[in-house]
């Protein structure tokens, strides 16, 4: 099933484009040209799921826009840059999504992406000037869309430019709606007294919104740790050109076009401090996807607990019901994608970067679905059943720990393991071995009073 | 080979020493009781190389001191109290160490290393106050070291401690004299222009010295980035006893500890605001170790680089040497390893934390000694062959884009591509396809000048 | 951009289907039912390019049919299975495929999928028999496609079906015909004699073909290791339906379909010998990405390799030229993926099957595509720069290594010491050192005897 | 803490060794030479736990006696060639591990400790003839020792030799102690009938020795896995030399070396079939370790099914206890180690060979020991709770599934759900709802009929 269904070949016209290497037919309903038509017939890897990610197209239309902003207080006539301005525009909106069909698995650059977009908003900017598609007038794909603007510097901006804005717009409000959700479950069972686990095995009573609420914090932390991880992204390559030295640009180009996609975007993007680093090494990449790591590691304990907790419904722990849908793992593998692409850059370019983006777009995409499916599906539906909780709880044999102060260690074990042998109550078992008095064990033994320190 | 050689059977004598299980023979000339050589007996996986980290021991020192000065005020005998500081300070000191003989591949609570500190620090305390080894009296390993406390709750906080520890004193010093070794080849080598290489393809020119400043620009951003980490590292979970309720401490205990501990260590350390997560989640070495893997893929990309640039001597690129010693690939691993442990914690306590410390503190060791035998050994000493850089760059075709700006970006492609195809220079290409003459060549394509954007 | 265009709300019509928790509405155009209609609601996560990928679907196709046939042996109505033969016929000619839309990130033991397909299957055959969509009449998706079936079984047989037949029919052609084209180009190199280098370092000499003939190595095990996982892959679940005891099936079913399986795809497919394992686990899956793993590092070797020696055009070393589309760690994160998914399964089911086999077909379809694509765009273009691999080659200093059996280690090394200090040739350093004349060097070092062992 | 004790630089006597760049102080009572000395002075990497693992050691001691011996019949003197064929039994018999200080963080090619090797056994063997340390006399570390040989060829064979070793003589036995254990609970556990679980959910019945059998067959498949991959690891690089090519060798010493290896150590042992292969990948460790991994995926399901039907004693499933010495995600971050190095060698040598090597012995020796561990702390005492496991198991809903084939599916799980909203037994809820009657449900729902396929 291609996700073209137009472009069937006996249907189909096609206009001529031209590149450096000759002619080639393009379909004439779309607006790429010849770098594009060559890149989809040579990198035929992988097939449409392999594509581009949008988030990253639409990155790639900021940039455009931003650049032919500046680019027209630096000369470019101003008819060419308004008509670079509204076709990049609709690239922004997702008007033209049909029109990038190439996957990930081309030149490690981005180059054929970068002119993809090239061709598509100059054939864009041409039509809605009125002139002939694959003519290069009056607006050039090189000359004038990528004036200014390399291969190496647009797709690592259009990298950070995406990821910032997915991060931004999906991630951190999808993983806020769970925490949300969990914090009101956390204050919903603030007076629910439950057994509490550690190895599996029965320990001291906590309150369920207690554990709940080690949850919100582990999601608190994963919030801030995504942020922790943006001022770097915000660091834009624009303006390094081929190599980093901004070869062909103006000074003060750079700056100015990240002003510019700041101000499209909303986000604080600002030119990066050394454009050598910003080509050669998408370490800002492999640290925000560190950041989205130890959130799929969050999310996996999470929802392992309430999967566990939610066994049964007749032969398990009690409570709760999960879909499973956990992307964890497939964040993890992730991460180990983007470290050894990250890590394999040579001299002034890291090739890995198609790569690097996909995965990094998958897993926020992944993980902020996840939250919301989790949030909307299970959590807010979670009700806590009280009586098996309460049952469970008040045979444990661990409420021994509240005998420590009492009777000592030494003796709080031998209650335990004489009870556990015996399969008798701890209170029968401490009292037999003349420990203490029935009195002194509901006075001592009370879970409401174990779920915290002794006050002073 | 045993790394304990004085412990030969037939030569050794024995002590009596007694847990909840019975009693057991104990090397006389060790500190440690019964737990400790139950464990060893128990858990034989690994050998030695696979023994808990030495930061975490000395750690446990801190934090067993820290301890003691607190139950002081809330009542613990001055002189066991008294005691059990000196003893702890001798573990801090390293002196201890061949008391510690447990492998990670415990009880995944880290519960031995906690007994085999509290045996330890009783015992030594012990004989300080002129008592005898193994008879609990007057300083007991539980009762005593061990007061207020749990195993679920000492490990994870001595786990931060050690790592927060190793990033302080060993890791930081180590990367910023790499980075301080780099920045200054970068100022040396300012001047001297050579090619840049994209797909490992001929590009434009820059100097040595922009080459280095990228690397630079990558170490800083790896400081900062574990830097980031610390914030979470510093939250303690000291206080939260065996499920994070704080049963059996004191009111208060858990931030006075904590500021005991910062107080050892000069290090800001504070109480967890959530002690649930705290016990139940490693996130937050999870995240120090994603800031480290960071570092490691940041390292293998310039260590590559400098590789490269130095193969030869005559074959190949030319200029450096370097030692093969990258644990990149190495930290990458524990990276999984850390991500996949982290996410496998169940309810109130997460139980791969032995496994988990040791990885970090390998890790930051690794990485921490790989920089600096990288500096002394290889840095420090690179010496630019300027005479090969420069005779390599004149070669280069990529010259050819200077002349965008005067010839447009086809015309120029077409000049490449001639001097590719016949093998002549650039000049000799563009001077024969008619679009430009000597003088203008001349003028136009001069490396000094391509080193960055064209002045306003 | 949506994949299915035609689902437009608006413009659709539906029909009503209906599953134990009531009535749905489905796009009239489309074969699936309620379940799967409420699964796509319900698991919003990923969007298109997270859909159960296509030799999934079609392996289902095949399970359905093998499953029907044996059935009819059973007990099912002829008409019936006949239908259900047909309309299977056509999901495994891909003819349906648009009536897949789930995605992987649904219920881990595939459930909705495998609905999904009955459903479909259902409908279709319904229809071929003139009856309603949506009745159930005559073919009922459970009772009657699903006969003898549970989704625990079907699910990992339709992973081993599928992983099989895309390992033999698109990746075993794919390595071998890469495999194939080094294999020439090894021979045509066969007397280009080049410097050899180690630790990047020049060494001794090899000739071109040698070099070449350690990727065939590399390649024709690779195929070997690939093949050795089969015979697990071709095991069998099915038969062992909700846990693995075959309840609800028929003595000798699973057997019986195993050999259909086989009789359809022409591989060795049979039932496997323990169900508990074939649900519980996907050991065989883990295994068998463990394979693609190292295909997957083998290219990137060979890869890199190649783009090195084809560094250039004039500042590097020479020869060839790549397109930059390795997916190697791409391979490498799938296999963290499937490892950390393999290693959660619990109890009776592993719950992580979608996520495995999507990951495992990508790592197949990207390997295959890679080694087409390379074999194509670079390998069979390959020329040798015979002018300048032998330039390099006689400027090296490791010719030196000759004259180790004449002169010993010690002299030999000296020689190239002094050699290298000093810029001369090697010559005359042995000369000047008096270890030789200059007839027993041109007589000792000759590259083209360098080759090999020396002649008993 | 040292693991050299005696190492103490005030006490200790030293004397001088030289190499080619000159003289060296060596502690007096070690047999290493300044080659070692150097490295242990440049590569102060990570301690004594990062040292070269001892099979590796020992196998270099197989690897030089085999070549001494075979040297000896190339006209090597028979007083030299004994002398080291002793010095190097004492290698394999671990009598000199304390003269192997060096760590895997050295060259990548494991040079400096296959001198190490060389001057051990040459100070060694020049010791057992009454010779003087440090004179290279009579036996040479580099002419004699390593005669015919170069740390290219010695370092991978030494590698295939360890791992093969350390496969068959320990994972091998111990992985097959874990499975007959459990094989051996199988079928003690054969007629007690329990509730399967699936996605943690109340599922049909099966036995507690099919749940068992399950694990069974995963060990099974474990080992038949790993050894799949030893073909390949019996593929020895020794006759290589420097590049592949095998100068400086004789002819047939390949295959003669390969013969005496395989003769010490009654393994199948052949020479590589390509020699270029053998030193520029190590593919075959990379596929070793595959197979580990999926051994350690298993290892974690399978525990962690024990652990969780081992939760309690009270509140959790009830049955078993488990050490939670899991060392399966460390296995697993190994693997991406080795992935990860083993896919960055360049063109005839992989330089990642010692942290290679050092990873997969790990894994092995974790995985052994783990497996002897588990076995003798854990499986051999497991109990089935009986009592407990028939209670919960006559609670269970799911026991409808037995209901299918008798009111068919869409009705058998109205019964589910009604009991299960009602709180009512399967019986009650089929009853009213006029499906059965007591007597057919009695007849019907049997789960001693439950454990299989239907007879036919």
């Amino acid at each position: 099933m291609s996700i073209f269904p137009k472009l069937d070949p006996q249907a189909q016209k096609f206009r001529q484009e031209a590149d450096t290497f000759g002619n080639l037919e393009v379909p004439a309903d779309r607006y790429w040209g010849a770098q594009t038509q060559r890149s989809l017939q040579n990198f035929d890897i992988g097939g449409p799921t392999e594509r581009m990610p949008e988030p990253l197209i639409k990155a790639f239309g900021v940039l455009k826009r931003a650049a032919a902003t500046v680019n027209m207080t630096y000369g470019l006539d101003q008819t060419v840059g308004q008509a670079i301005v509204k076709a990049s525009d609709e690239v922004i909106e997702g008007k033209l999504l049909d029109h990038f069909p190439l996957v990930v698995w081309q030149t490690g650059s981005g180059t054929q992406t970068n002119m993809n977009v090239n061709e598509v908003i100059s054939n864009r900017a041409i039509e809605l000037l009125g002139g002939e598609l694959g003519s290069k007038k009056p607006v050039h794909p090189n000359d004038h869309v990528n004036m200014s603007q390399s291969s190496n510097d647009t797709f690592p901006t259009a990298m950070h430019v995406a990821a910032a804005i997915e991060i931004n717009q999906r991630l951190i409000p999808s993983v806020t709606l769970l925490r949300d959700a969990i914090q009101a479950k956390s204050e919903e069972f603030k007076d629910i007294i439950k057994i509490g686990r550690t190895h599996l095995q029965d320990a001291t009573p906590l309150t369920l919104g207690q554990e709940f609420s080690g949850y919100v914090q582990q999601l608190t932390y994963g919030i801030q740790r995504v942020e922790a991880t943006l001022p770097r992204l915000y660091n834009l390559a624009q303006g390094g050109t081929a190599v980093g030295t901004g070869l062909n640009t103006r000074e003060g180009f750079d700056v100015k076009v990240a002003e510019a996609i700041s101000g499209i975007t909303k986000l604080p993007f600002k030119t990066a401090p050394n454009k050598f680093e910003a080509l050669a090494a998408h370490d800002a990449i492999v640290e925000a996807h560190g950041a989205l790591n130890v959130l799929a590691v969050s999310l996996m304990k999470i929802a392992n607990d309430i999967r566990f907790l939610g066994s049964g419904p007749r032969c398990g722990l009690g409570e709760l019901n999960l879909p499973e849908n956990e992307p964890g793992s497939s964040i993890m593998g992730n991460n180990t994608t983007v470290s050894v692409a990250g890590s394999n850059g040579h001299f002034e370019l890291n090739v890995f970067k198609p790569v690097m983006i996909k995965n990094t777009i998958q897993s926020i995409r992944l993980l902020s679905d996840a939250c919301v499916s989790f949030t909307k599906n299970c959590v807010v539906g979670i009700e806590a059943n009280e009586k098996k909780i309460n049952a469970i709880m008040n045979e444990s044999l661990m409420l021994v720990t509240a005998l420590n102060p009492y009777i000592g260690y030494d003796n709080a074990a031998k209650c335990a393991k004489k009870a556990h042998k015996e399969g008798t109550t701890l209170k029968e078992a401490a009292m037999s071995l003349g420990l203490l008095n029935e009195q002194q064990f509901k006075e001592w033994v009370r879970p409401e009073l174990m779920l915290g320190p002794t006050k002073k």
